[in-house]
C-alpha cells in the first residue's frame, strides 16, 4: 500500500522547436535551469516517492538518455514504449506494473515536463490527493487555480464537496472542457469555479484498471488482461500494435464517476510555448528575457535562447522570440510562437527534399 | 604614361556587425557572391590595369588577408598604412608612389568594398574618366546616377559640359553636399542634374599631389615632400603621425578649381548597410532575400545572413535583418539597420566588462 510515481515521459513535441525536436523532446531540455525538466520532475519527489517505486515510461529512443539523467532509477525503473499511444495506454502501463508488485499500491502520475517551482507545497498536495486516493477508491485530479485567461488547457468545472485528505478539500469535477477560446477563458476567470487540467492524476493502481476495463475494454484487454505489460518484450510490441491511442482524458476520466479533485497548492506552468518560458526566465526592465546572453536595445518583450557563450543581439523590436540552436536560428512573434512546431515540420520537410 | 589603380581596403566599418567586425571589415566579406567584394574590385580591373599596376592602400592588421586574397598582385603592391588616416593621405600615398615609377602615370581610386555589377561597363566609364584625366590634366570624379532617394550618400551637382573622354561627356562640377535629408534628395531626384559622389575618381598622379600640395600643405610636405610615402618603414611611421586624418573630398576636391566628373555607365551599390545587401539578395515573392538557408512563412520583406548550412527560419514578421554568425544572432528592422554599428559598439563595450 506505498506510494509509487509514473512520470510521463513519451513526448516528442516539437513545441520549442529548433530546441526541442523528435529526439530531443522539451523534458530532455534544460529549459529554465541548468537540470532538464525531467530531472527537475524527479526531484520533487524526493521524500515522496523513493526511485525505487518511481517509473519513467518514456520512447523507445529517448530510453537511454533518460537512464543517463536518472541513475538513481533501478535497473527497469525506465519502460520504454513500443510506439507511442498517448497517455491511456502509457498510463494503463506503469498502473499494470505497479498493481503486480504493489496489489494496494496508489500511483502519482506526472507529466516530466512542467514548471513547478515549490517543491514542498507540490509534495504536500500530492501527498493529500494520493491519501484521498488510498481511502476513498477515487480517481484524483489535481487542478490549477486560473491565474489568467488560458486558452492552451483543458478546464475542470469544480462541483461539491466530497470529502478531504490530509486537509486538501476534496471536490467532485462537474465537467470537463476541452481548451475554451479566448471569451471562455475570460469568462472561466471572472466567474472562478473552474481549475485547469494539470494532467497531474493519484489513483490506486486497481482503480485506475478497473476503469480502465470498464472504459477501455481493448485497451485493458490487450494490455492487461493480457498480462503484456508486465512481460513487456514482444508481447508488449504486440499489445501496443492493437492498443488504441486515446488520452486518459478522453479515454477515462471524462466517463468515469469515481473521479474526484484537489486545487494544487502550488505554482504550475506546462511550459507549453516560448511565451510561457519567457514568464518565467529573468526580465530586464523593458521585459526582454533571456537564456544566455542577451543585448536589448530599445527592444521590449523579447525573449532569447541561445547556445552557451552566444550573444543575442536586438534593436527596435518587440515581442519577438528568438532562438538559436547550432545548426538554425528561428524568429517568430511571441503571440504566435505556437506556431514553430509547422515552422519545425516545414524545415523538416524541407531538408528531407533532395 | 600608364595606368594604374589604388584600391582603398582601409576601411574598419562595422555597418555589417555582426558580419563585419575592426579585423575583417566590409571589403573582406564574399557579401554577394563567393568572393570577397576585394577579390570583385581587383578583378573588376582586369583588362583595364594589369596586377603589377595596382596597389591595394590598407591597415596593417589587415594586410596579410589582403596578400593572401589577392596573391596575384606583386611583393609591395599591399601598402600598410601606419595608422587610419582617412582618404587623402591613403590616396596622397598611392599618388606618390606612382609618380616615383612613372613621371605621367594615370590613377585609378577605387574603393575596395562597392557593388559594380557589370564589370565591361565599370572598365569603360573608367577608361574614359582616365583619358580626359590624361590629356586634361584635370582630377575627374565618377557620379552615379540616383535611382531612389538616398540619404547615405553625398551629391554632385553636376555643371556645364567641359569635353569629352572616349565619347563620354565630362562636365564640371558646380557645387559638393554632404549627405541630404530624406526631403532634399527627392527633390534632387526629381530635378535631376546631380549624381551620387560614389568615391572613384580618376587622375594624373602629379595633378593630383599639386593640388593637394595647394590645399592640404601638411599633409603634402609630411608625406609626399619628404619622401615618406616612397620610403615607408618608420619614415612613413613618422609621416603619418604628423598627416592630418581628412577625407579627399573635403580636403582636396570641394577646394580644387581642376575638378570635373563623369557619369557611370554602371550599376552601382556602396552596399551600406543590410538593407542596402538585400537589394542584391535573390528575393522570394514576398519579398524575403537571403546569403544562406531561409524559410520563411508569412513573412515579408526579411533578409537573412547566415554561416554555411545554418537556417534562419521565420514566421510572420515583416522588414527585418536576422544575421548570424558563429557566437552572434541579430535581429533589427531593416529600417534602423544601420544602427547595428552601435549594437556591436555596446556588445564590445559588454564582453570587455569584467
Amino acid at each position: 500500500m506505498a506510494l509509487h510515481a509514473a512520470i510521463l515521459a513519451g513526448g516528442s513535441g516539437t513545441r520549442f522547436w529548433p530546441l526541442s525536436t523528435g529526439n530531443r523532446p522539451k523534458h530532455l531540455l534544460a529549459l529554465l535551469g541548468r537540470r532538464t525538466l525531467l530531472e527537475e520532475t524527479a526531484a520533487r519527489l524526493r521524500g515522496l516517492v523513493p526511485p525505487s517505486r518511481t517509473l519513467v515510461v518514456t520512447a523507445r529512443s529517448q530510453a537511454a538518455e533518460v537512464r543517463r539523467l536518472l541513475p538513481r532509477l533501478p535497473a527497469g525503473a525506465v519502460v520504454a514504449e513500443p510506439r507511442p499511444r498517448n497517455t491511456a495506454a502509457a498510463i494503463a502501463l506503469a498502473a499494470a506494473r505497479v498493481l503486480a508488485e504493489d496489489p494496494g499500491g496508489v500511483l502519482l502520475v506526472l507529466p516530466a515536463d512542467h514548471w513547478i517551482p515549490d517543491a514542498a507545497s507540490f509534495r504536500r498536495t500530492m501527498a493529500a490527493a494520493a491519501e484521498r486516493a488510498r481511502t476513498a477508491g477515487t480517481l484524483v485530479l489535481v487542478g490549477v487555480e486560473p491565474d489568467r485567461p488560458a486558452t492552451g488547457y483543458g478546464y475542470l468545472k469544480v462541483g461539491k464537496r466530497t470529502g478531504d485528505g490530509r486537509g486538501l478539500e476534496v471536490r467532485a469535477v462537474d465537467r470537463f472542457t476541452e481548451k475554451p477560446d479566448r471569451r471562455t477563458a475570460e469568462r472561466r476567470l471572472r466567474a472562478g469555479g473552474w481549475l485547469w487540467n494539470a494532467g497531474m492524476f493519484a489513483w490506486r493502481a486497481d482503480a485506475f484498471l478497473e476503469e480502465a476495463r470498464r472504459h477501455l475494454p481493448d485497451l485493458h484487454r490487450a494490455l492487461v488482461a493480457s498480462g503484456a505489460a508486465v512481460r513487456g518484450g514482444a508481447a508488449l510490441a504486440r499489445a501496443y500494435d492493437r492498443a488504441p491511442a486515446v488520452s486518459v482524458d478522453y479515454g477515462v476520466l471524462e466517463k468515469s464517476d469515481r473521479v474526484e479533485m484537489v486545487a494544487a497548492g502550488f505554482r504550475w506552468d506546462d511550459l507549453g510555448s516560448f511565451a510561457a518560458l519567457a514568464r518565467h526566465l529573468p526580465r530586464d526592465a523593458a521585459g526582454n528575457a533571456s537564456r544566455g546572453r542577451l543585448l536589448a536595445v530599445d527592444a521590449r518583450g523579447v525573449v532569447a535562447v541561445g547556445p552557451e557563450g552566444h550573444l543575442t543581439a536586438v534593436l527596435g523590436v518587440e515581442g519577438l522570440a528568438v532562438i538559436t540552436v547550432p545548426g538554425a536560428t528561428v524568429v517568430v512573434p511571441l503571440d504566435r510562437c505556437e506556431e514553430v512546431r509547422a515552422l519545425g515540420e516545414a524545415a523538416g520537410r524541407r531538408r528531407r527534399r533532395p
